[in-house]
């Protein structure tokens, strides 16, 4: 079996460590393993299948010869990607950066896999909000198609990284020993509080977050006419980001039904037993793969509607996992970079 | 000035504390007052106005000769609600017994004060997340018509009462020492976790919590026909109750008409300046009477839609500050109890 030169872009971090675990996890066939991050960060050691790797401070020279880049996100991504694709190398790209670019695929393996095909060298990671959306989602346009979804989020905090994990700790201590609590990362204390606030505000008082569910969406699934409306609300939990969607469906769909499709849709597993306390929670789906989906109800204030509560582990399935799956597409249908 | 004859039944929880505060900071006519509860918390003292009281245990005397009776819920409602009234005491009850009665009043003074006028010894003090909900919904249905409403809810643990502020200390320190979390009052860990289930599960999965918030809403806006959807889910936080609410109108109405339109309604606060990082959060709206409503954005996934962010604290406008306005009514409108 054919193997390849791997390299991680911004290994150090909190999505760094989760994408070398998936690597490990999923037996990826890693030939050659890079580990770069920024000059902070160089020198670090990190360990892939017990073995230890120095991270280095990531260059334009880092690229040469290697086959597969994953980027865990920020900066890097504007400042290497491109020149990492110009030098063959297939970049996927966990920032926001490449996401809308029409020449750059956007892609969640469950829902448009073949787009992987289309890559001119950079491939996207969606936000893990839509990633997680989007899976359940699917499932349920291609059985009764969606006209419209409307989604509140409940966003755990380590999608804001390792300080954002650090500052629930700090904050929940402070506020339960009544001392005063000090917010960096976040704008407000975070601890047995909520933050109706992730990312920066535009147009329309929506924010970046809640326009990444409505674009990466409708990109994602091919359909422009897809109407999406979301707020997003940062919630004192430390993993796994949780969403109330509701979809108003094309066709009648009952909830047996979804409970079906869904429950046959790859990567989805479906939770969902009222009777003996059976539903998703953060707490308990943390560090695994899958889009748990529970709570399905039949919504009778519209012709046809749908409740969905759905919870996934925002650093797997909402950012290594999915990359990594993009990574074994790109092996599978054979669409490495050209050098 | 009139002086009233007043009495809290189950005086000694959460909500019975509460009714107390408010009593007094509203400075209303109480002439007489006399706290009641269940033998267990009979003998306690409790002050108002810098005077201790004595909790009694309610017992069917307790009632006689009183003017109105402030039930702070649970089983006291229906074993001795009835009665009260039958003896000419106006009651006024948190509990869910008598909402959905035709011959009660379901009253939120900002929404249907008329109502009061009807009532036949009992009125009913709505649902904690109905009330919050009910009084923005009635500023934009006044200005544009209501036809749709889809509601995904963010509960503190002390609409639990005062088992569920304990219990999410214990699991907070628990958790961060790392040890074992014991769940009693809810059905798992709450600290760094959601629950999406509140009360018991009824027709078509639905919690009795998400029914409460739409058949409720029907009966207090007097409109069977609005269309009403909810997931009312369990969050950390000790105190006010959050929601996600989003309104399709009959009418078309800007994210400025209806900022207008909110902040000139009675009992609600407007607290939407992004640009300054000015939403509501339940931590800074704990203690107060309003219902804050930040996050205002006209939805173009339909035709004329509408997202809200709203938070209060439900002890207080969602329970005790709402009881004690349904109080005020009666004494405004004279419609005390005939004996």
């Amino acid at each position: 079996m054919a193997q390849y030169k791997v390299m991680i872009v911004g290994a150090s971090g909190a999505v760094g460590q989760e994408l070398l675990n998936v690597l490990e996890e999923k037996n990826f066939p890693v030939g050659e393993l890079k580990l770069c991050a920024t000059s902070r960060s160089a020198g670090k050691e990190m360990y892939f299948k017990g073995q230890p790797y120095v991270v280095e401070e990531t260059q334009p020279a880092s690229f040469d010869g290697m086959d597969i880049a994953l980027f865990a996100g920020g900066e890097a991504s504007k400042e290497f990607g491109p020149l990492a694709a110009a030098k063959g190398v297939v970049v996927i790209d966990n920032s926001s950066h490449f996401r809308l670019d029409p020449q750059v695929p956007l892609v969640v393996p469950e829902v448009n896999p073949e787009d992987v095909k289309l890559h001119r060298g950079i491939i996207a990671n969606p936000n893990c909000s839509t990633i997680i959306m989007v899976v359940p989602l699917k499932a349920i346009y291609d059985a009764a198609g969606v006209k419209r979804v409307v989604v509140s989020t409940y966003q755990a905090v380590s999608g804001a990284g390792a300080e954002g994990i650090e500052e629930l700790t700090a904050h929940a201590r402070a506020a339960l020993e009544g001392r005063a609590v000090t917010p960096a990362k976040f704008p407000y204390q975070i601890a047995f509080n909520l933050i109706p606030h992730i990312d920066v505000f535009q147009e329309m008082d929506y924010t970046k977050e809640e326009w990444k569910m409505v674009k990466e969406t409708r990109k994602i699934m091919h359909d422009d006419s897809l109407a999406i409306t979301a707020t997003t609300v940062r919630v004192p939990v430390y993993r796994s980001h949780s969403e109330s969607v509701n979809i108003e469906t094309e066709r009648k769909i009952t909830a047996a039904q979804a409970r079906d499709v869904l429950s046959r849709f790859p990567g989805v597993i479906v939770e969902d037993d009222p009777a003996h306390k059976k539903y998703p929670m953060p707490l308990f789906t943390s560090g695994r793969d899958e889009v748990f989906v529970g709570r399905i109800r039949e919504d009778n204030s519209v012709a046809q509607g749908l409740n969905l509560w759905v919870v996934s582990d925002q650093l797997r399935k909402g950012a290594a996992t999915n990359a990594v799956q993009i990574a074994e597409l790109v092996v599978k249908y054979g669409c490495l970079g050209k050098r």
